[in-house]
């Protein structure tokens, strides 16, 4: 008998009969023959909703009053499971994070993670009930409740997997696989039957709907996860280790898995800083504490002791940003600062690139030839991103989709 | 430094802006030098429309998922009203049931309190933090969320009240206090500056706003209970030890102090009953495992050894009832098994009565006076309740409150 869990995102259970028809599935699985829990989101746009609600009251919300306000969505859709699925004659019993054994560290907003235990789970498993997790959440030390941020519900249904031995995390949502591209700008990307972990940890990480942490943790115990559609009955995309990722390679594919863009995206370059030690934590610590989060960060060669040194961050907090860096650089003696928005990140991800040469030349080769100027190269072993003008972006991945021929399996 | 249990209930808590009201009054509370503890309930009909939800995924959802779901609502209005506060600058945080210290026992959306540790909710408060607590709920031993049924909150409110040593409770609500009779049926109704807790419990079991449970609790401990308007700044009514209950009776009134009724009351009556040992247990005993709540029981005096045995009950539940009840009287050999729906109870309340002859035989002069017939009697050592046609019960409550000058100081 394997052990499956299972999560659903909230546009799976936006109402009742979605609730239902969900409902239906986990029976299937559980009659099928596993053990089966189910980690669920809150449903529709409820958490937007509480949002709201606490905006209304508060121009800036407690961290840890927002944790317990969010986590009520959660728990609203886990019972509502549990119900249906009474309903229907299968044993279940939901869970919050502290039911769950969920512990996590104080940091309210952003928690980790730091203990499962998932003794309750595992004996009501046992006795084939189907449990019913609320995603998102956990406890503290105090048993104050906490919750693990944006898409922590991927990270909850993965955590749970490990600590459950489980066989498979099965992730189900509103895509019905990981694709070479974003469809609705590339219309024939396509939906790829597997993927490693550190190729999807990329593509995660830059514009791909799952949560990154997710799968740095299920890579960790190589757990295999697999993405597919709530509603639709096709094959996902299954996240495993594909064996390309170690020593013992079965197959070297050279090739290019995915394209990904991110829109939104802004930089804040600090021109002539001197290149002493300490000047990167003086720069970056105000900005830790006015809370922005910085993306990428790269400090070009340094002529005379003085270099430029530029990060990119999401749009919207590019004004504050910059205030911040602009009193920083006087302080350090820099040249100046300025900020450009509007940009975009567009990267090619694949784990045959790291013992391949060409792949750079080649992508700026290609966007090149389209007219696409490059504002800014980073790149990982298995990844190369280059910041453009936001209104090329959609075009630079259509040209790189074809230019590596990822729609060709 | 004085410490203060303030409870409000959800139609004070209705949206934002009556948060924002609310959270007014908590920081004057607070400002006035007051250590306050805070419990709310859900916000307006919040918990109707969870119960809907519920109902709409399954027939009888179970009421272990029910109480996770039910007690997100009061979840909610804590958290919003400590984010409103702090907006004020007014330190506060929230606490649910676990974080509050409250404990009680398995018997979900009935549980009752077993422990309740104050220990976290002082060590705010004396830190001059304002504490929001979520009424209406608790934690199990196993950490599994439990409610207390219907009312809960001023339970809630009571109990932290009682573990904190507080002075007093102040719970505030839609209505301005305590009043003779209900003022929508009696125009003249007096609103009482002040009452013992065993009168006010007559007029809570028998109709009036508050939550029994609540008030034995705080007749217990002597606790002094406030009840107020939640929007008006008009004096309510005290709730407290007024010295008559006890052998050292500091007043006897010899008065009336209110009227109160019950509409949707039905009566089941078996006939011709052997006076047998057991047989009450035996009527009784399926009833409550078919989850029907009996009110009041009257067992006539036996002739030629057999009895009538009536019951009361709410409207809705005397078609199972009836069912139940014709099984049993089958089975124990009864003459027959009938049901009249369509009732109400008056009840006249005050302390004064036990002591003195005369109120009973006034209070049915005044009914037959008026033409309304009396279906059923029982009696407390304070209270007497008249079952009657429930068409004539507002007339039955002016008549009385009319015959026993109850609107006079």
């Amino acid at each position: 008998m394997a052990t499956l869990v299972q999560k659903y995102g909230g546009t799976s259970l936006g109402d009742a009969d979605k609730i239902k028809f969900v409902a239906q599935r986990v029976a299937a699985a559980r009659a099928a023959g596993n053990d089966v829990a189910v980690v669920v989101s809150a449903m529709g746009k409820t958490t937007d909703a509480l949002i709201a609600l606490a905006d209304s009251l508060s121009s800036s919300p407690e961290p840890r009053e927002m944790d317990l306000l969010l986590s009520t969505g959660e728990i609203v859709s886990s019972t509502l499971m549990a119900m249906a699925l009474r309903e229907m004659g299968v044993p279940s019993i939901s869970m919050g994070g502290a039911q769950a054994g969920i512990r996590t560290d104080t940091a309210h907003g952003r928690a980790s993670i730091v203990h499962l235990d998932p003794a309750r789970v595992r004996q009501e498993l046992d006795a084939g009930t189907v449990v019913i997790i609320a995603g998102f959440q956990g406890v503290n030390d105090e048993m104050d409740i906490t919750t693990l941020g944006r898409g922590g519900s991927d990270t909850t249904a993965v955590a749970v997997a490990v600590a459950l031995k489980a066989d498979r995390c099965e992730i189900y949502t509103d895509v019905d696989g990981i694709y070479t591209a974003d469809p609705r700008v590339v219309p024939d990307a396509r939906k790829l039957a597997e993927i490693g972990y550190e190729e999807m940890l990329e593509l995660a990480t830059y514009g791909a709907k799952m949560h990154p942490r997710s799968i740095e943790l299920a890579a960790w115990y190589k757990l295999p996860v697999l993405v597919a559609s709530s509603t639709k009955d096709v094959p996902g995309t299954l996240i495993h280790d594909t064996g390309s990722d170690g020593d013992n390679e079965m197959e070297i594919s050279n090739k290019v898995r995915g394209v990904t863009y991110e829109r939104n995206v802004a930089r804040v370059t600090i021109r002539g800083v001197a290149d002493n030690p300490g000047i990167s934590a003086r720069v970056f610590e105000p900005l830790t504490a006015a809370n922005i989060s910085v993306d990428t960060i790269v400090q070009n060669a340094s002529t005379a002791r003085l270099t430029d040194l530029s990060f990119t961050l999401e749009s919207r907090d590019v004004t504050q940003a910059l205030e911040v860096t602009r009193r920083v650089a006087t302080d350090i003696g820099a040249t100046d600062c300025v900020a450009h928005d509007h940009l975009g990140n567009v990267s090619i991800v694949g784990t045959g690139m790291q013992n391949a040469p060409g792949f750079a030349s080649r992508m700026f080769r290609a966007l090149a030839d389209a007219g696409i100027n490059i504002e800014m190269i980073t790149t990982s072993q298995i990844r190369i991103t280059c910041l453009v003008d936001e209104s090329q972006v959609a075009e630079a991945v259509r040209i790189l989709h074809d230019a590596f021929e990822v729609g060709e399996a």
